[in-house]
C-alpha cells in the first residue's frame, strides 16, 4: 500500500456538510492502489456500552487524477459530534486502518483516537452556492468591441483596441440590440468586463465605480440591458476590479493632491506623497497592480475602503438588479476582505454570484466563506495542452479534470468557469493555429462537461487573434465572414447540454482513455461521450448503428480528427 | 519517485508569511525518495526578457514522519507577486519539476503554470503568535482541588471531587499562598480552569461569567493572584467555557420561564420552551454539549451572544490583567465566531494568548485567523504510547512529532500545549501503573522538547489517580507524603529547559533511532538528548565521559530502563 499517499484533512475538501444532516467525507489514496475503503463511524459522545451507534459504509471513487483515486462517502447523521476512521483493503486483501493519521492494524476502540466531525461547526460553515447557476453557460463580453450603435468604420471596429481615444466604439445600447443573438446560442448568463468609467479600452483602471463609462452609455442603459437579459430568462455579472482603481479615482486623486491633509491615506499603500512613475517595471512609491503605476493597489483591509466597495457592489445589485460580480485579481486582495464582502452581500441578495479571478487551483478561495467559483484556468491548460498543442496525452487531460474534481467542494465545482480563452489569453482559435477542427473539439469539451462553459464572445463565429489586445478584436456581426455553421454547432452543442442533464449532473459511470489515438471515452447511464484529441482517424469499438446526438447522424464506427461524438445508447 | 506522495497547497502550512517580505515555501514528499530539493522562484509580473529575476534556493528537510519527508526554505522577495516551482531530485539523480500541480520533464516556462505567491495577501494572513508564550512552561490548576485556606479535613481533601456541596474546597486564596510552589518549578504560566460562579465542582458549567465563584472567592482575589504571579515573573490564563453555559446562565433561564416572550432565541438552539431532559444521552429538545441537558448550547453565532462573550473575555483581560484565554470545547464553536473573537481581542490585547481544546490535530483552527495554539493531544498519544503503553516504537514516536512539525504553521508550534495528563484524562503516573520511572522520562519528553510544557498540578509530586474524576484529586501538600525528588527532578528538567533555548529553538541537526532498545538520539550543536524508552538497561555508543546534565553527573555509556540523558558534547 503507498500510505504516503492517503491524506485525509478535517476542512472543506475532505469533510464538510451538503446540506443540514448532510455529509460527505472524502479520501485520497494512490491510484488503483486500493481495492475498497469503508467508512466507519459512531456517535462520540454516547458510549458503545450504553447505546451502540456504530455504521459503515462503503465509499465509492468519484475522480481519479495521475497519481490518486478520490474515494467519497456521503452520509445521514443527527449527533453532536461524529467520529471516523478508514478501512483500506489493498489489492492483495490486506486490511488496515487510518485513524487520525494513523495506520492501525486493528480498528480503533478509542473514540479519541478517531477523525472527528463536529456536527454543528460544520453545518455553519457550509459552502452553499446559487443553485441558479450550476452547470449554466456563460457568454463574456468585452463591451468596448462586442457590439454599438455608433457608425464606426469597418477598419477601426475589426482592428484590435489600443488608443482609447479611437478605439472606445462599443456601448450597451449595441449590446441590449444583439442580446437575441447571446440568446439564441443558448447562452444563459451574460458577463461584461469593466463598464464605469474610465480611460483605457479595457476599463480595468476605474475612475468612478457608480457611472457607467460615458462612451458605453448611461445607467439607464445598464439597467435596460439587465431587464431585457432577464425577460429572456438570463442572468447578468458584472466585473468588479477592486483591486485597484484609476489614479483618477477621487480618492488617490486626493493623495496626489493633498497628501498631508488627506483623508484617504488609509486607502492604499503609499510611502509618501504618490509619485507616478516613468519607468516600467520600476515600482512607485505606492503598491500597484502588478507595476503599472495607472492602477495603484487598494487597502480593502481597511474598514472603511472595504466598505465603500461592498456598497459598489450592493449598489448595482440594487440599482440595475445584475445578478453577480466577477472579481478582478481576485487572488491579491485578502481572504479576510472577500469573507466580508461574501457576508454583507449575500446577506441582501442570497443568490448573488461571486467568481474570483485566479490562475490556478485555489483552495483556499473554495472554502465557502468568500467566493462560489473562480475562472477555471485549469480547464483551459488541460484542453489547450491536449488538443491545441498536443502536449499532453488523453489520459493526462482526464486525470486533470479529475484533479479537480477530486479537490473541490462539490458545492463549487459544478460553477467553475470553463474557460479556453478570454480578453486576458489568446483566442482559442488562435491557439489551434486556425484548426476549426480543433475548436470544435474544444468548444464540445467546454460544453459537455460539468462546470460552467465560459463562452468568450466571437468564438462561435470562429474570431481569433494573439494575445491581448489581439484577442479584442471586434465583434465579427458581418454574416458573410462570420461562420456560421461554427455558431450552429456552438447552438447545438449548448441544446444538448440543456436537454440532457445527465451528463453535468452525474458523474460518468466510466471513464477511458487511448493515448496512441487520443480518445477519451466517458459512459453515463444512456449516454456515451467522445473526445478525439488526434489527428489520425481511428475506429471506436462498439455503439455502431446508434444515434451520434452531435452530428446528429447515424454512428458508423469512425471517428474523424478532433472529432467529438454524443452516443445514444 | 512516488509522485502520488508529493503535496504543495496555498494554505498556512505549505506557502506562509513569518513576517514582513519573509516566506517559508514548504514540500511534502515521500519518505527517503528525493535526494534534493531546488525551490525556483520569480517575479510574476517583471518579464525575463525585460529584467531577470529568476532565484532558486535549495530546501531543507525539516521534519519526518513515518512516510513523508517535510523540505521547506525561506526566502526574502520584496514583489507584488512569486511564481515559483521546485525541482525534485530522486535518488537516481532522475530530475523532474513540480509546477501547479503537475509534474515536467522540463522546467516550466510560462509564468501562468507556476504556482502563486501573492506578497500583500499572503502578509496580511500572517500568523502572528505571543512571542512570550514561546515554549513556556504552562501549570494547570483544577482550583477546586488545587490549595485552600479553609480547614479541611484530609480525608475529604484527598479523595476525589464529585458532589460540589461538600467537594468544593479549594479558593483562589489557597492558590495565591501556594505560587510559591508554582514559581519555584520554573512555571512561566498558570492555567486555572473555570472559576466563574457554577453549581459544580469542575464549573465548565457556568452561571454567571462576571462573579468569580463564591466558594472560590472574588474579583479582588482574583486581581491579586494574577498580580502576585505577574510579580514573580508568571502569567495567568483562564478557561473560557463559550461553548455552552449552565441552564441557570440568565438567557437560558429566561427561555425556560418566558419562552414565547424571551429576548435570548437566538442564544441557543431550542426546537420549542427547553424541558430538561430526564433520561440520559437523550438528545433534550435544545443543542447541548455532548447529550448533557445541564449545559446547553450557545449559539455564537448569533452576533448579540458571540458580542456578549468577546465582552466577558475583554472584561477579564482589563479588569484582572489576565494573559489570555483557554478555549473549552473550541472545536464544536464555528471558525468564524472564533475570527471575531480574535479579531476583537487581539485588537485591544495584542498579546492575548488564545488557545482551544481540540482532542486531534486541527489545521483548520490553526491557519492564524483563530486561535493561536491547541492542547496538544497528538503529542499525548505519542508519549504515552512509546512510554506508558509500550504500543509504539521510538521511529514511531519520532514520526508523530515529526507529522506535527511537517503539518504546522511554524508560528504555532512552539506555543502547543503539550500535555501528557488534564483533568479530563487519568493521571501520567496512573498511566504509567505508578511506575515512576516512566513518568520521568514522559516529564522529560515535555520539558525538553519544543512547545509549551503543560504542567498537570501535583504529576511533580508523584500524584495519580484514573479517569476524571479521580484525576482531579486534592494537591499532595503533604511533604512527607509528597514526591520531593521528583519535585526536584521537574524543577531541573525546567532550569535546563531554560538554560539552553538551543534544544527548543533550533530543530536537531540529527535525530537517530533503535526500535529494538527503543532509544530516541537527538543531536543538537552542543548537546545530544536521548530518550529511553525501554525495560532493558543497554549501553549508548559514544559520548562516554561527557556530562549528562539530567543527573548532573558523567555519562558512563549506559542508559537504565526509561531513562533520559541531556549529554553536553
Amino acid at each position: 500500500m503507498n500510505f504516503a499517499a492517503v491524506a485525509h484533512m478535517p476542512d472543506q475538501r475532505y469533510c464538510y456538510c451538503t446540506e443540514p444532516g448532510r455529509f460527505i467525507v472524502r479520501l485520497q489514496t494512490g491510484r488503483g492502489d486500493l481495492s475498497g475503503v469503508i467508512l466507519h463511524y459512531q456517535d462520540k459522545y454516547i458510549p458503545v456500552k450504553f447505546m451502540d451507534t456504530r455504521k459503515k459504509v462503503s465509499m465509492n471513487i468519484v475522480a481519479r487524477d495521475a497519481w490518486h483515486d478520490y474515494y467519497e462517502a456521503e452520509i445521514s447523521i443527527d449527533v453532536v459530534c461524529l467520529r471516523y476512521f478508514f478501512e483500506l483493503c489493498d489489492t492483495n486483501g490486506c486490511v488496515c486502518y487510518y485513524s487520525s493519521f494513523r495506520f492501525l492494524n486493528e480498528p480503533p476502540t478509542d473514540i479519541d483516537r478517531m477523525y472527528d466531525l463536529p456536527q454543528n461547526l460544520r453545518e455553519v460553515q457550509r459552502f452553499q452556492t446559487p443553485e441558479w447557476a450550476k452547470n449554466k453557460v456563460v457568454y463574456q463580453i468585452f463591451p468596448s468591441r462586442f457590439a454599438t450603435t455608433k457608425d464606426i468604420p469597418e477598419k477601426l471596429w475589426y482592428k484590435a483596441p489600443i488608443k482609447a481615444d479611437t478605439d472606445l466604439q462599443g456601448n450597451l445600447r449595441g449590446i441590449i440590440e444583439h442580446l437575441d443573438h447571446i440568446r439564441e446560442l443558448g447562452v444563459d448568463i451574460v458577463y461584461m468586463t469593466p463598464i464605469f468609467h474610465s480611460k483605457s479600452t479595457h476599463k480595468y483602471d476605474t475612475i468612478d465605480y457608480y457611472a457607467i463609462d460615458p462612451t458605453f452609455g448611461t445607467t439607464e442603459d445598464l439597467i435596460e440591458l439587465v431587464e431585457q437579459a432577464h425577460g429572456m430568462g438570463m442572468r447578468v455579472v458584472l466585473d468588479g476590479v477592486f483591486n485597484h482603481t484609476a489614479p483618477e479615482f477621487f480618492a488617490f486623486s486626493d493623495l496626489e493632491n493633498n497628501w498631508e491633509h488627506s483623508h484617504y491615506r488609509g486607502w492604499y499603500y503609499c510611502d509618501g506623497k504618490p509619485k507616478r512613475p516613468l519607468i516600467r517595471f520600476k515600482k512607485p512609491n505606492y503598491k500597484c497592480f502588478s507595476y503599472h503605476g495607472g492602477m495603484p493597489k487598494l487597502n480593502m483591509d481597511n474598514p472603511e475602503t472595504g466598505d465603500y466597495f461592498i456598497e459598489v457592489a450592493r449598489y448595482w445589485m440594487k440599482t440595475a438588479h445584475i445578478d453577480g460580480w466577477r472579481l478582478d485579481v481576485g487572488d491579491e486582495v485578502s481572504h479576510q476582505y472577500w469573507r466580508r464582502f461574501r457576508k454583507a452581500l449575500k446577506q441582501e441578495f442570497p443568490d448573488a454570484l461571486i467568481v474570483g479571478e485566479v490562475w490556478h487551483y485555489a483552495a483556499d478561495f473554495l472554502q465557502g466563506d468568500t467566493w462560489d467559483s473562480v475562472m477555471n484556468y485549469p480547464f483551459l491548460n488541460a484542453v489547450v495542452d491536449f488538443v491545441a498543442n498536443g502536449e499532453i496525452t488523453a489520459t493526462d487531460f482526464v486525470n486533470e479534470l479529475g484533479f479537480l474534481r477530486g479537490n473541490l467542494n462539490t458545492a463549487c465545482y459544478p460553477l467553475l468557469w470553463n474557460l479556453i480563452g478570454s480578453h486576458d489569453t489568446p483566442r482559442a482559435l488562435h491557439r489551434c493555429n486556425g484548426d476549426k477542427r480543433k475548436l470544435r473539439l474544444m468548444a464540445a469539451m467546454q460544453l459537455l462537461l460539468p462546470g460552467m462553459p465560459f463562452l468568450y464572445y466571437g468564438d462561435e463565429f470562429g474570431m481569433t487573434g494573439g494575445a491581448d489586445p489581439d484577442c479584442r478584436r471586434g465583434m465579427l456581426w458581418d454574416k458573410n465572414r462570420a461562420d456560421m455553421e461554427l455558431f450552429s454547432f456552438y447552438r447545438r452543442l449548448i441544446a444538448l447540454r440543456k436537454q440532457y442533464p445527465e451528463l453535468t449532473e452525474q458523474p460518468p459511470m466510466k471513464v477511458e482513455t487511448d493515448d496512441e489515438k487520443g480518445i477519451v471515452i466517458m459512459e453515463f447511464e444512456n449516454f456515451v461521450l467522445i473526445f478525439h484529441g488526434g489527428e489520425t482517424p481511428c475506429q471506436i469499438n462498439g455503439y455502431i448503428g446508434c444515434k451520434d446526438l452531435i452530428g446528429n447522424c447515424t454512428f458508423n464506427g469512425e471517428i474523424a480528427s478532433y472529432q467529438s461524438l454524443l452516443i445514444q445508447k
